[in-house]
Order: C-alpha cells, then sequence, then structure tokens
C-alpha cells in the first residue's frame, strides 16, 4: 500500500451478482463509497462527523474503468486516495485490486463539492481538509 | 383487480437479477414498497404527504412467501391491500403476479407503525386513514 | 424527444434515497441501464435476444456527471442514444430530465464490448446492430 | 456467541440508508444473506461449493421482525444458526444486533429448498448436510 492510499477489504455477496455470473457494474460504486468512509475513517475524520458539522459532499461526477470480472464470494480490495483537492471541492481515486492476487479490477474517481446544509457551496472546513490533505502527501 | 386493492406493474431490471438466472429475493421487498406507494397515491395522499405532515410509517414486520422465480424483462403486478388497519398500525397485504399469466409468483406483508418525529408512536393521522380506510371495503 | 434518441419514464422510489434526502448516486447508473434495456426494445430487439443468440455485452467504462438532485416519488425520463458504434464496441449517451421541469438532472456514457460466451470479444452481430444503427441517424 | 451460532460484522454503508436517516429495511435482508455465507464457510463449506455440485437453494419463505433502528457507519453483527434441517429444506435464522451494546435491531428467518440445476427438489447432498447439522447441535 502506498502510503497516501487506504485500503479496506470488501468480500462480493450474492446479492451483488447479476445473471452474467459476476458482480453488476454498479456495485463498484457502492464500493467506492466504502473506500471513502474508510479513507476517512484511517485519519480520524468520519463523514459522519462532516454531516454533524452542517456540511456534507454532494457528488458532481463520476468515472469508472472496468478491466475485469469479479465473482461471488471473493475479496477485493478497494484502494483510496485523494488526487486533487481545492478550496470547495475534492477528487478521490479509488482502484479495486483482487486481493487474493492483486489483479486491477476497475479504477475510477469521483469529484464531490461541500455544501452547508442549504446547499450553498462552502469551504470545505479545516478539520476535514486536515483529513484529506494528509492523504496527499502522506504526512500530517 | 378487486376493488379493494390496487395494482402496479414493475419491469424486471438486469440488476435485480443473481447468479441464479433469477430476480434476487431481495427485490420482492422493493416491489412491495412500489406496491404501498402506489396504493396510497391512488387514493390520492402520497407517502410524502405523510412524511411532510410530520410523520412516518416505520416497518416493524415483514414476510414473503417465494412460489415461482422471475427473470430478467419480464413484467410483473404488484397487487396491494390493506390487510389491517389499528390506531397505529397498519398492515398492508401483497401478491406478486406473471403480468402475462396472472401466476402467482410471491405474495406476502408489511406491518408499520405510526411515528412522529420525535419517533413517538402517534394515532395515524384521518386524512392518511381515510386513505387507508377505502382500501378494506373498496368504497370511499 | 430526438428521433435518435429512446426516452423511458422512471419513478424515484423510496429505497433510492439516501440520508441526505435526495436520490443516491448510484441509483443513476440502474437508471441508465433501463434506459439502454428501453433503446433496444424501441427498436424492436431486447438485450434478453442478445443472450439468447450467445453474446453479451460487458461494461469496460462509465462516466456520469451530476447537475441536480431528485427525490422521492418524483419522476424522471431517461433519454438513451448510442453515442459512438465500434465492429466490437458500442458508446450510449444519456440524459436523466426532471419529467415535470425538463430540467437536466444528471447526464453520463457507458461503454460496452461485445463477447461471446467464452468471454472473446466478438463482432456484434448484425440484428443487434442494426438496432443500434437506428439510434444514430435516426433512420431505418 | 453461543456455539452453534456464526457471527459476523457488518458495517452500514451511507447507499444503505434512506431518506428517513437509517437503514432501509431491505438492506436487513442482504445481511441475513451474508450472515449464511459466513455460516457455511465458518464449517467450511462455501455455498460456491454447493453451486459447483449441481445444486442451489432457492429461498421459499422469509420473515424479519425489526425492533431499533440502525444509522450510518454503525456496526452490526449478523448471528446466524440453523433453525430446522428437514431432508431437502433447511431454515436459518438471524438476529441483527448493535455490536457496541448489544442491543437486538431485528430477527427473522429465511427458509430455503435444494434444488438441481433443472429445478427439481433434491435431497441436501450429504457434505453440506454436515456443515448445516453441526449448526444445529455445535458438535461435528
Amino acid at each position: 500500500m502506498r502510503d497516501d492510499a487506504v485500503d479496506v477489504d470488501v468480500r462480493v455477496r450474492y446479492v451483488d451478482t447479476d445473471q452474467m455470473g459476476v458482480v453488476h457494474h454498479g456495485n463498484y460504486i457502492t464500493w467506492f463509497e466504502v473506500g471513502r468512509t474508510e479513507f476517512c475513517r484511517s485519519r480520524r475524520f468520519t463523514y459522519r462527523d462532516l454531516e454533524s458539522m452542517g456540511y456534507r459532499l454532494m457528488i458532481t461526477g463520476l468515472r469508472c474503468l472496468y478491466r475485469k470480472a469479479v465473482r461471488y464470494d471473493e475479496v477485493v480490495t478497494v484502494r483510496t486516495r485523494v488526487k486533487d483537492l481545492r478550496r470547495r471541492m475534492v477528487t478521490f481515486g479509488y482502484e479495486i485490486l483482487c486481493k487474493e492476487t492483486g489483479t486491477l479490477i476497475a479504477h475510477g474517481e469521483t469529484r464531490h463539492i461541500c455544501l452547508d446544509m442549504s446547499n450553498k457551496p462552502r469551504t470545505i472546513p479545516e478539520s476535514f481538509r486536515n483529513c484529506l490533505d494528509r492523504g496527499i502527501d502522506g504526512t500530517a
């Protein structure tokens, strides 16, 4: 694991599969979200904290490139890092890897804007920025 | 359609299937919810109205019996009725039917308690009760 | 509706919402899939046909840009067209619109490669290509 | 943990919540499935094995009673046991507990019939029966 990325393992559930016999592509988006959550938690900041401070991250863009299929009961590693950080926006990058072999299954990114509870764009609060910043250079 | 029930058609989505090649059993629960929503709408009451009045229905019980499998792109009819109505509780009954053949695919019920926004059990408000009542005897 | 696009309406389900009070961004991916299915059906070709002929479309890329939030019980129109068609690949484009106001809620695209049942890339079969082609120039 | 039950922890994902601010009731059904999978794995039998032997378990009934709400980012423990075992049928029982406090959040059961790949009811194969049996009395 590169020191600016955070890994979390997810086991494929039966409900994640479709009749092609592999994981339905929509589930990768859920895994990205799991990755984001764990990225923040590993930096001692939970997304729940952000919401309780009166902020939220609204997604503005999503991209995913699919390389390999994954099957029921396999374990994937979701590797998350901060790719770009602006005053009001943050872009997370993700890799989905086969835990056993390390093969790249998919990769992608999501972009988010920081809003307050009345949906106005706001500067990312400092405590959350600190959490994200450490993601970029691997230091506090 | 019996006059105390409300029918709504749902087409099976690819994402609803699993690697068995049929609809995953969890989706029937979503269809029940679609049925409840349409039951209320057909009586000119939307669940959104209930929430905007400061109430909500919290599910307390769920039962589903599965008879036949359903496949991608098939259309099912969700038939919903009120099975029991108490001061603070309502039980909806559901049948999932193959639209083309009328075959029973599954049936079940959900029980709900009426809460206010501070999670206290409350008498079902009259406007919503009227909507549900018509469901039982088929008259206004 | 432009003549090379196909529209289908989808009502937001309660399960589609998240605690932000709006539709969770992952559901847009499901709506894209509903749009693809209806695009083909409107050209008298169902994706089920393709699978029964021994082919399938594997997704290779996905992009979605989010503009506006959508709420429970609202109806969105999914507008689907073919953006690019190669020998073995097809790219669909999508717009998610508020049915009532026509406001653009989101737009995106998915790219797919045609595989046979042993996962080998294959030329898109002619009957399916005809269905897709009409999508591009609006004529049969 | 009672010795005939198997526990597995699941962290609530953001996508699991709905606009009530709590986990949508349909997700409990997914958690039951996660519990079943881990029950078998802990007895060194994976559901994947069963499918590769030419069998599958088709759900015939589902029941869930909801006691408490769960929120985003909380961890629940899914406790699974075998409640009833017949020649061709098995009933699993589940408790969903708050990991931190041990509070019961929900409980329920699912009943399944063993089918072969042509959908004929079949005697549960011995290797799978052994896995399930140990579930009932806690011994091999």
